[in-house]
């Protein structure tokens, strides 16, 4: 057993049961090893962006990390992007980077890099193993470490020399990290805060905004008139048909702002205190209003299921939800294509228990809200940013729920950050229909051109943010990535391409013209 | 005059031309200033791997440096794999990095990250801008330290407050730094090494690769029966009819080892010891033989074009090398479509000062071995190995020399990490003919996968190495990125093709299924 063999044993004693890999000469060892493990699957990627998004849709959906395999320094910085991005979801990573070995590094070879320097910046936790039994021994630390909080990236750093020398034994699974609790004090100054009268919101984050948190909570809103609302990017937010009612946070500082006016009190719960995205000239960034007391239930990395249910104990309801959001058809507005009309087709088409990647951008606002009233589904946000998440969340979800539709809501900007990811979704056959927002510009750029004050733009200026010249067609290079594609450009062609969609199985991809 | 204003009037002041770009947000003064400037001919990318290559690639074939302009810590991720391939070349870039308003970062705002760390990381120089002013200076002395030794990555963070406020003025340009001179007892130590009569051999990078320094090293080599020779992997090589006959060391280790083995003294001229790209069990990763001393000429950073006037001098040599590459056109071997089939037809069709940029991996080595006797060209390669370098080289080297042909030997599991430079070409309207070899595997990392004694591979680990699955269709992906494209089968049918896209202007794709 060399060291990447008991590397390997370990992690599948630990439950990790895939591996979102792009590996490279430095890796050969550990893809040799998981060519020979049975119980880890691995998923060829042709870029590490999807690696990492990928690894972060499937922590997202199956509450537990993937494995990544990355190459050396590059590898690992092309895989950053996303990386921040599940960093910022709370989503459980391992990431294995392979590197030079040991006495290789001194040499100075092209792909050197400081590499324990970059895993350190990407990563929350990071380990570089110095023996082939310290491989195994990290590997069973970076997934106890993975899993604290709320989630984080854990990083292994795999000399090749330790990955391909004799290791004496595979180093056991750790316990799972014990859940840092709510002090009851706090639990009670809440449940009184919530009872005093005031007008009060409580913003939801990380697993407060799960089904049967989400019908508790829903229960403390019934009966204290209190405002449930979510974080601008939810990790994960199960909503739809038959799930309590919960505002979202406007992206834009200004609406932010007066979505918060009204009330006295905000309580944060899994969340951090509202910000504006960007800062504009003159505008505020902090989103909590001056009159507003701001409150903590708990922080992202404390535990959110004992907490929720100790305030529904402090405050005395037994009661879940009873308003609740209500399945509702659509009437489509018209024949044009536009986001309201696909947001109406996806509402009354979707099947339940859907997961719908949201990187619609501009697209995305009319879709969310389209979809309140569409069966119970998943919905997962860019909750970091960084641009090019949305394709490889899809796949990673796909594959940590092969029993459910995914839904990527892909705008044409971002996608092009990862569009290698439909050629995994054609290899792996997964079940994920994309609808390609193709509105030929970065949209939302031409928005905050005029938002920042840049002047009246002139053509060149507005050049840079125009996706046309030449015109994208998705579908062309879906088909070239193995990925069936057609092109709506009405909603009656949407509908129907939609819907078939739906009913079939496997990957494909609907360019929507708008 | 903002700040973002001051700063572009900086840059042109320096002598800088171009953007490559792919901005967000905290960018828009940025872009609005580069939209109100003349003299700057923006580029948008529509990833910052493509930002990062084509920089690199201009700044191969112009001798200075091109801008960049990326979006906060994601953004400069994105291009961190190309900006080390970049360093490893010695190519000078400026980056130019928006981050959030300085007032705004306490806020820990979605996009929020540590970018002066990765910036230092990242880059060789780097500055924070804190006032308008102090933006505009950092643009100017990140010119100038672009500027140092063979050229360096000087990054500039510019706070999105910084490019808005009011500037004073904007700071001059600075003088080129000197050049680091060798001393003339080293050189006269080199002359007299060179006439001892033992078995030399003189290692090439940099600008010793450069014709006029190549005609005079050969002189060198002719009068002293020495053997020149450059590094695996080099920036700039200008070869073909005409030029000094130069090796190229073997990429592994074992032919390196033989290449070497012949060999009592090696000189080093701009270029670093040999070394192997990876370790491998068992096998010496220090290239220079035991019994060969190792002799420094010139580091990269020191100035060649002096260095071999100088060592000229020393040797009383007034010639130019007479053992010249001579054209001949190839009979092209048979019908079928292979690498020697490609190279030759290459070699033969090829018009004089073409530039390739070659990441054609395994198939690489032919086209270079069969081109050595096509007309004056100039061969650039993947510098640092960190694949994706190609196309964006090829765009940006075409930007730079606008009047002669580009040719891309691009292989297919690289090409994909940087596909989207195929829109730019589209765009801007470049001369550059991609010849996309098509094997459908990373048939590097099978070779590979042998030589590290990983043992005897399964089907599963070969699937991680295997591009086909679905097969990728890379005619239908230039289509869908704006670029004409064409497929051949068969060596005539790739003569037609590619004698067409020699003759004709503009960017094109021919795929060789091989």
């Amino acid at each position: 057993m060399n060291g990447a063999e008991a590397l390997l044993k370990t992690l599948v004693e630990s439950e990790v049961e895939i591996c979102f890999a792009n590996p490279g000469t430095s890796e050969m060892q550990l893809v040799s090893a998981i060519g020979q493990t049975d119980a880890m699957r691995p998923v060829l990627c042709l870029f590490e962006g999807v690696v990492s998004g990928a690894a972060d849709g499937y922590a997202r959906m199956a509450d537990k990390p993937a494995a990544t395999l990355l190459h050396l320094g590059s590898g690992f910085s092309n895989s950053l992007a996303n990386m921040h991005n599940a960093r910022r979801a709370g989503s459980p990573i391992v990431n294995i980077v392979g590197d030079h070995a040991s006495y290789h590094i001194q040499f100075d070879a092209p792909l050197t890099s400081d590499l324990p320097a970059i895993t350190r910046w990407g990563s929350q936790w990071t380990e570089i193993a110095h023996s082939p039994e310290e491989l195994s021994a990290a590997g069973a630390r970076a997934v106890q470490a993975s899993m604290k909080g709320s989630g984080q990236i854990a990083t292994v750093i795999a000399p090749a020399d330790h990955a391909w020398n004799e290791a004496s034994e595979a180093a056991p699974a750790l316990p799972k990290a014990e859940p840092l609790m709510v002090a009851g004090e706090r639990v009670q100054r809440i449940a009184d805060a919530i009872s005093n009268g005031k007008k009060t919101v409580i913003m939801l984050g990380g697993m407060a905004l799960r089904e049967d948190n989400l019908a508790q909570l829903g229960a403390i809103a019934d009966a204290h008139d209190v405002t449930l609302m979510c974080a601008t990017f939810p990790t994960r937010l199960q909503r739809g048909a038959g799930r309590a009612v919960v505002q979202r946070l406007p992206y834009f500082a200004e609406q932010a702002a007066d979505a918060l006016e009204p009330f006295e009190q905000l309580i944060l719960l899994g969340t951090a205190a509202p910000v504006s995205f960007f800062a504009y000239p003159g505008k505020e960034g902090w989103l909590t209003p001056e009159h507003c007391e701001l409150l903590t239930l708990a922080e992202p990395s404390e535990d959110i299921d004992t907490t929720v249910a100790a305030l529904l104990n402090a405050l005395d309801i037994q009661d879940r939800a009873k308003t609740l959001h209500e399945r509702q058809i659509h009437k489509v507005a018209d024949d044009s294509l536009n986001p309201l009309t696909i947001g109406q087709i996806m509402s009354n088409e979707m099947p339940e228990h859907a997961v719908v990647s949201d990187e619609g951008a501009t697209c995305g606002l009319a879709m969310f809200m389209c979809t309140e009233n569409a069966p119970a589904h998943d919905w997962l946000t860019l909750t970091g940013g960084a641009i090019g998440q949305g394709l490889p969340v899809a796949l990673g979800a796909a594959l940590a729920c092969p029993d459910r539709k995914v839904i990527a809501l892909q705008a044409d900007g971002s996608a092009m950050y990862t569009i290698q990811a439909l050629w995994s979704m054609a290899r792996e056959n997964v079940d994920v229909t994309v609808v390609l927002l193709n509105n030929k510009s970065y949209a939302i750029l031409n928005i905050e051109l005029a938002r920042v004050g840049a002047g009246e733009p002139n053509e060149k200026t507005l050049s840079m943010l125009d996706l046309s010249r030449p015109d994208m067609d998705f579908a062309s290079m879906a088909k070239g990535l193995g990925v069936k594609a057609s092109q709506a450009r009405s909603s009656s062609e949407f509908q129907v391409q939609f819907a078939e969609a739906m009913a079939t199985p496997g990957p494909c991809l609907i360019e929507a013209i708008l």
